[in-house]
């Protein structure tokens, strides 16, 4: 029988309806996927995208209803979003589902609707009050941040040897037995010190960690501007970035239409686009369907480990 | 007449000798090069890369002996690379050289040899007591950078808008009117000052830049890891990024092979490889030449503005 994956449509303002329809064919051969939504807002989203529904889409349908208005931040949009996560994740809760897969949100919209969470990733902490991890990538570069949607300036702070070790055996335990590239903090690793010290706090983790698991498996700390050269990633398709943009400006100039989001160290498996709601291309017909794809691929070989 | 370039030869246990050799009959065509180094190390190097010396080699000599240690960190390399970085400086002072290309030296050595720089741009900054500006990069894409070699956590104090518009605008001046993406500090560019509000700094900059210049040539703040999609990327071939790694981790991840280092906003015209002295694989042969040669042409259209 083919794995359910339970499918959080997002912000329905935005292109996640219409992707998910575009690729209804495709992974319908790989996974029997279960759209949260319910008939009405379905066949709304259809109209506007001048399209047939399939025959066999299989919904739990999701209640509310308003009229969805392309490109526009609504609380009513917002609030839906939300309520198909959260169905998403019950059915993962109650085995009925192997795996969410979520289209995007729009933040604004949830604070709209009154729901404050930075996103997802934040929510399914909060939901699991578990230290979720969020990993991005593709086969060919997943990249784990340490530190996420903080302003920069805090970050330094948050390097503690300690944390990082949690972290990285958290991620150990998530990934399994992969060689992984723990980035400096600093330019140039700090050079010894010279331009920051905070390396010397990763490096313990990297050190205990290594010793825990009775492994070699994670090396550091990687100077952040060589990390990513072609002869670099040779060796490494596991990354652990201290902060966003460390990890994220140079997998998104390299493979940004295939990556997709991945939360770790949860009850539950879920991925996700990595993209936002596109609403300057709602309903246009121009979205872009591989991240999503690459989504259900990344869904599926984690309900298979 | 062809441009005459004067070649600062890097630390000679390095691999920076090994390239300009290999490349010397390449860049003849396009220009003069003055290596500024004696006939006593030049012919060691050539013995020990087992290669004949062309016989059109000019020099400018610079004065020292020692022996060469392909690999080793020594007192006496670091002090010759010095030497000849300042001779080739002092050749485009007096017009005998009309730009300079550096081959890299090593930090350590000149630490050992008391020259305490953190390079060849601290040098040029303190030397001629003027602003240099970083820019590393190649044709398709140039990052200057706004803060270069400190610690990560020093960088926000530095986002201020006024040092931000002088620099903005000495940039403007070096490279012309050229249409520039200038990225924020924080993740998402602060999400509205969600995430940190340095953005505002780099903003009211931006906005007084285009004013004085009388053109929207600097665009911003854009999202860091956003600005070097592929997409995006079609529309600018200029970065300003806030700190060193923003910028080069994701210039090297693209086009490390290709890249170079131009020092901007001084009285002489000075690039470079962007590599290291790659001491692991010196007088091995396995040198790569696209830098340098890619320095030489900057150089050369830099020379022709």
């Amino acid at each position: 029988m083919k794995p359910k994956i339970a499918i959080s449509v997002g912000d329905l303002n935005g292109v996640g309806i219409e992707i998910a329809l575009k690729s209804h064919e495709t992974i319908s051969k790989i996974c029997t996927p279960i759209y949260c939504i319910n008939n009405t807002m379905l066949a709304q989203a259809a109209k506007l995208l001048d399209v047939t529904l399939p025959q066999d889409l299989e919904l739990f349908e999701v209640e509310g209803e308003f009229t969805i208005e392309p490109g526009v931040v609504s609380k009513e949009s917002g609030l839906y979003s939300y309520d198909s996560f959260m169905t998403a994740i019950k059915l993962c809760e109650t085995k009925e589902a192997d795996a969410v897969v979520t289209m995007p949100i729009h933040k604004e919209a949830w604070k709209l609707a009154d729901l404050h969470f930075v996103g997802h990733t934040d929510l399914l902490r909060k939901y699991f009050n578990k230290e979720a991890i969020m990993m991005l990538g593709c086969p060919e570069m997943f990249v784990a941040l340490f530190t996420e949607h903080m302003p920069l300036r805090e970050v330094p702070s948050h390097i503690k040897a300690d944390k990082i070790t949690t972290f990285l055996l958290d991620l150990h335990k998530s990934i399994g037995d992969k060689e992984v590239a723990v980035l400096g903090l600093n330019p140039h690793a700090g050079d010894n010190g010279v331009l920051g010290d905070e390396e010397r706090e990763i490096e313990l983790a990297i050190a205990d960690v290594n010793k825990q698991i009775g492994k070699e498996l994670f090396h550091g700390c990687i100077v952040p501007d060589i990390a990513f050269t072609p002869s670099f990633r040779k060796n490494f398709n596991y990354y652990v970035a201290m902060y966003h943009d460390q990890g994220l400006a140079p997998l998104k100039a390299l493979y940004f239409d295939e990556s997709v989001n991945i939360s770790l160290n949860l009850p539950i498996i879920r991925t996700s686009v990595d993209h936002g709601t596109a609403f300057d291309i709602a309903y246009k017909n121009q979205a872009k369907t591989l991240s999503y794809l690459n989504g259900i691929k990344s869904a599926l070989s984690f309900i298979n480990n």
